[in-house]
């Protein structure tokens, strides 16, 4: 495929193998830059990851962006130049259209002031680039080849270090005017807890990793017994991941339980608030937590949603996310597709 | 137009006046019947009210909606036989596929199981019979002819007996399974105020007029002082109407005054979180006492959203609904209308 595609798009076509069609997504994170290619069904041809550069410039960590493309292209055969497009997905405030990318808090160094990620991207790779919100691409990935195959409506909840969401309504994904989906900031319990926005009482003050953590840390300053920042230090972290949630929870430590069961409560409520709004037909849960504690845990959350559903007998089932830490690179890639049909 | 249209569906295409091609609306409500018939445009040809019999069983109370219809068509110079469909918005639990309505509790003695309101109204009326729910209609009237012109997205707010809801995402009404919109049962404060619903912590629970009447009542037996009641039969209400509270708030009333502030407070936290998951451009404020409190308390609630809006440069605003008692009716009769376009 390598060679037969560097300049012959006409054969391409004239062969009508759709697997020489390919296009790139990647997934922007805070710790790691992950890319693929695909073809059009969506069929993972290539993939690689990165680290992404801890104290980069945006013109750095999109260097190391290209880097990873490549990789990933040279898995499948390919060269990012022969890619049809290329989709990015990325916290902070993407603006699609422009193609930039601004508040970002975790990536690199940070940035606020909005960077051209696409333009620079497309003139490194030579191919369009275009620009969409991480979790809303993720979200995308799994109504179209995961989890959420069998539904035209369903609301994606990504729940890991803060608890983010995206739409998919009656098979299109729904943006809003651009951040719709923020599902951790619905309030929950007004004058509540303290959220990471600044705000108080949202759903992500109570379930999101980072609240949860800094809500350790304060019951350890108190005399609070826990093994959760043992097990930090033994698995030599310096943050308490998803594994290490996981792994108090079996041992049932008090601390963590307690912290859990709120945030299934909290989700539990805030979940159904959005369902008695939009009455899809399912819940996705993914994110970092969502995937690791997995299915006892969605049960766990439907069971909490069950009190506050409007209409009962339609309460919808809360599957986990199928396609694991791809997810967001697949639907980045699905997002520089053309639309089906 | 009454004479010439009898039985000459040809000539009325031939002579293509649209103000010939009229349809039916009714919009059912527990205290009263509004009928319009409307031309193609949503324009106003012809109206009637009629109190809802209230201890009717179902077919006594479509029989009242068929009389309120005709005397709508008169009032336009036509008969419902020659309406090109007609629309109803109800409460309750609606089955637009089936044409039934169940779980009714306001209308008439109030039924449960699902009865064919549709199917009796189209015979008795010998034109097509369309149901739908009585709040997401009243917002898709606003939509198109309303406050909510200048937008393609909105989420409407019945503020009144209860707190009801509606959508229209991208210009199409958003209906989710059938009930979605039912802002009112968002949960704003986990394990709160006990709601109609029988729930916790609804929206509703704290905004709803019915639930601040009760919380009222409540506050006069443990001793606190209210013109609330004074009021209510000194109009000789048995009910605190939105007038009621207008007028209690006009003078400084402090309970009501505290209860209202509260409901605001309640309002600005749910539609906030409305927001924050879908992004639309506005919030149209209507129902009794959206209506009656007016531009004054839309932009309290807009304050009140402020502080819990995850993209604060994006507040959308808040505006009262326009097309008054009428939005339900006319809403009603754009559903049985072919879509435009």
């Amino acid at each position: 495929m390598r060679e037969s595609n560097t300049a012959e798009p006409g054969r391409r076509k004239a062969k009508g193998r759709s697997t020489e069609e390919c296009w790139g997504g990647v997934d922007l994170g805070g710790t790691k830059i992950e890319a693929v290619v695909v073809d059009r069904a969506g069929s993972v041809l290539g993939k690689m990851r990165h680290p992404t550069p801890s104290d980069g410039e945006p013109g750095d960590v999109v260097r190391a962006v290209h880097e990873t493309l490549e990789e990933a292209a040279r898995a499948a055969g390919t060269t990012p130049r022969q890619l049809l497009g290329v989709g990015v997905g990325a916290p902070g405030a993407v603006n699609a259209n422009e193609g930039t990318l601004g508040h970002v808090s975790n990536v690199g160094r940070g940035w606020s002031t909005p960077y051209p990620v696409a333009g620079d991207l497309s003139a490194r790779a030579g191919c369009p680039v275009v620009l969409g919100n991480d979790v809303q691409v993720a979200v995308a990935a799994e109504y179209r080849l995961g989890a959420g195959r069998p539904y035209r409506s369903l609301l994606g909840v990504w729940w890991g270090t803060g608890v983010g969401g995206g739409l998919v309504l009656d098979g299109v994904p729904w943006r809003g005017r651009g951040a719709a989906g923020e599902v951790g900031h619905m309030v929950v319990k007004l004058g509540g807890a303290r959220c990471g926005c600044g705000r108080r009482g949202c759903l992500e003050a109570y379930a999101g990793r980072a609240s949860m953590e800094r809500r350790a840390h304060k019951a350890v300053r108190r005399g609070e017994k826990t093994d959760l920042f043992d097990l930090m230090r033994k698995k030599g972290r310096s943050r308490l991941t998803s594994s290490i949630w996981a792994r108090a929870l079996a041992q049932e430590d008090a601390l963590a339980t307690w912290l859990i069961d709120r945030a299934v409560r909290m989700l539990g409520a805030g979940l159904a608030s959005a369902i008695n709004l939009l009455d899809v037909e399912a819940v996705v849960l993914g994110g970092g937590l969502g995937t690791r504690l997995g299915p006892e845990y969605a049960s766990r959350i439907h069971e909490a949603m069950r009190p506050h559903i409007f209409v009962p007998e339609r309460q919808p089932p809360v599957c986990v996310a199928e396609l694991g830490e791809l997810s967001g690179a697949i639907g980045a890639a699905l997002l520089a597709q053309p639309p089906m049909k």
